[in-house]
């Protein structure tokens, strides 16, 4: 029974102590997300703070039926905070999260500054909830949208039978790079549509009817960042420092779930039977997969939901006995981003 | 010099006869395109005759300035034709081709009906010209749109260094459902931007914001027919029909250019530099592929254009010194389709 106001709940059989929960960034696409995915899952906020850019200061967002006043996100500002939730860019996040921890807060950040630092656990619940214990700079990362992505329904085939090799080609929606990129798709159909020219501004070229590699800087080997985040991070999370992977990351004209096409190459025998067994019973895994009908899973499925939906499940031909391919969609500003932050806190 | 009207053309060092050409299915997206290759390309037409449904017949296309009648497509209306292009499904082609051949025409057929027959050759001319002498029943078929965008970079790098294995994620443009799909797809566009709901007809699924497998029959493996054909057609193409290929096909919300993810396995070392290096001199293939502008081919640029565009080259990570990935895209219309055809035309 909860009782708003109070910071007190009563689980089924445990007392909850309600949290000082801050969300820093909170106007932007993940940041209003995590506000949700909070009131949703009936995280237990004591008090809530909300911070975002001097522009939006003094503005409200709602949460759990009140106006809340956003404040100007600044140092002076992080005090008496149990839990921040960090949804801004990662120069920021290294500006605000260390003050934020040395104040007393455990923070979740969900950019890319602290993720490959070993000093900060890089955490999906469902596959690694044991390595937010052991935080020292009080900072634990939220991997990657594309990463999170891919790792849940990846991590229990992995567990069953090591993966040696993956393969994957993203299709990833505008919501990864931002609220005014959603903003500029749906604007940009607008003009596709009236037929007028498209000038883009946040994304770096025309998106809508169009698709392009994503726009992260290319490093020397010839993959972007977000490419190398993919690779990187899952070998992080999934404490497999040698597994081989590739990444072709995309953006296409969607707003708000991304797709891959998903190769894993396994180090013993693995047929499509064990691998949709495995999958059915994975946490935070759904399987769409209706080979009659065609249905598989696509970015509206995705939008809104919670799990990671697999389909096209199936034998890997080029590489018989040891292979297997699937489709595999999320809501990226869920489970690739707010949604696991969240669940991160509630680990705490 | 080129003297409209006369059926005699004067090349630079020859004489060329003009040839009685006939377009059947004038008036879809892929026989349109025909038309205007023929016309583009100064291909030697002394006649032309457009062959449609009887929904379309009597009305007109134009070719070199002047209005041609539309024919109702049947086999008694098939006499006097030196070349067939045809734009029609596999159970039209089935119908027509036997009787266009049986009267002396040969037949190019851009459907699936005889990719694969043993007595059909299955040409792309950068590839394997020499095939089309060999053709018994007078038909030679046009490859799978899919599948010639990524034979044609694929084949110069084969010929250097045996590819063992091919990994491919489509991202294919509605063109390739037809012109009701691109039409569909507009109209989507704006009743999206209208906010009222999308009611798909000639696609399976809305495809505006959102994405889908490609929507062909799913077969015992769980590979769908468009998969399939990538895989045995890249075979008969190569004559390698032990070349291990997997490939995953997606319809994404785009015109008419596919693109493709790709990752190959080498048989012998190969280096980035060594795959720029082929890949430059390849016919019919253009790189578009500068890192620090971020700019690799998108399917606006391939639009329209009879190259391939190629980017993203860069050694596999997850196979070092063997494996090499890029990104393709190509017009699905021109390269994919018609263009291609009006290629083989040109081999006669």
């Amino acid at each position: 029974m909860r009782r708003r106001g109070n910071h007190i709940r009563q689980g089924k059989d445990k007392t909850v102590i309600g949290k000082k929960v801050a969300v820093v960034g909170a106007t932007g696409a993940v940041g209003q997300e995590m506000l949700r995915c909070l009131e949703d899952r009936n995280f237990p906020v004591e008090q809530i703070k909300v911070f975002a850019s001097s522009r939006s200061a003094g503005k409200t967002v709602r949460f759990k039926g009140r106006e809340v006043e956003i404040e100007e996100a600044r140092p002076s500002a992080f005090t008496d905070i149990d839990i921040a939730l960090m949804a801004v860019e990662a120069d920021q996040s290294k500006e605000f999260s260390p003050v934020l921890a040395k104040n007393g807060a455990v923070v979740i950040d969900n950019s890319s500054a602290y993720r490959m630092d070993p000093d900060c656990p890089l955490v999906v619940p469902e596959i690694n909830p044991h390595a937010i214990s052991r935080r020292p700079k009080g900072i634990i990362a939220n991997p990657n949208c594309s990463t999170i992505i891919m790792n849940v329904p990846v991590w229990p085939l992995h567990m069953a039978n090591p993966v040696k090799r993956i393969i994957v080609s993203t299709y990833q929606a505008a919501s990864g790079a931002g609220k005014p990129a959603m903003d500029e798709l749906a604007e940009s159909a607008r003009l596709w549509v009236e037929g007028r020219p498209i000038v883009p501004k946040a994304l770096p070229y025309q998106l809508v009817m169009n698709l392009f590699s994503h726009n992260s800087p290319i490093g020397e080997n010839g993959y972007n960042s977000e490419e190398m985040k993919m690779v990187n991070e899952t070998r992080k999370i999934f404490n497999a420092p040698e597994m081989a992977i590739s990444a072709t990351c995309v953006r296409v004209p969607v707003m708000r779930a991304h797709c891959e096409a998903v190769w894993l190459e396994f180090a013993q025998p693995m047929s499509e039977a064990r691998a949709v067994e495995i999958l059915r019973q994975a946490p935070g895994v759904r399987i769409l997969d209706d080979r009659k009908a065609n249905r598989s899973p696509q970015p509206l499925d995705a939008s809104g939901q919670g799990d990671i939906l697999v389909g096209r499940i199936r034998e890997d031909i080029s590489l018989p006995g040891r292979g297997i391919s699937m489709f595999v969609a999320g809501d990226q500003l869920l489970k690739g981003a707010a949604l696991n932050a969240v669940q991160i806190a509630e680990l705490l």
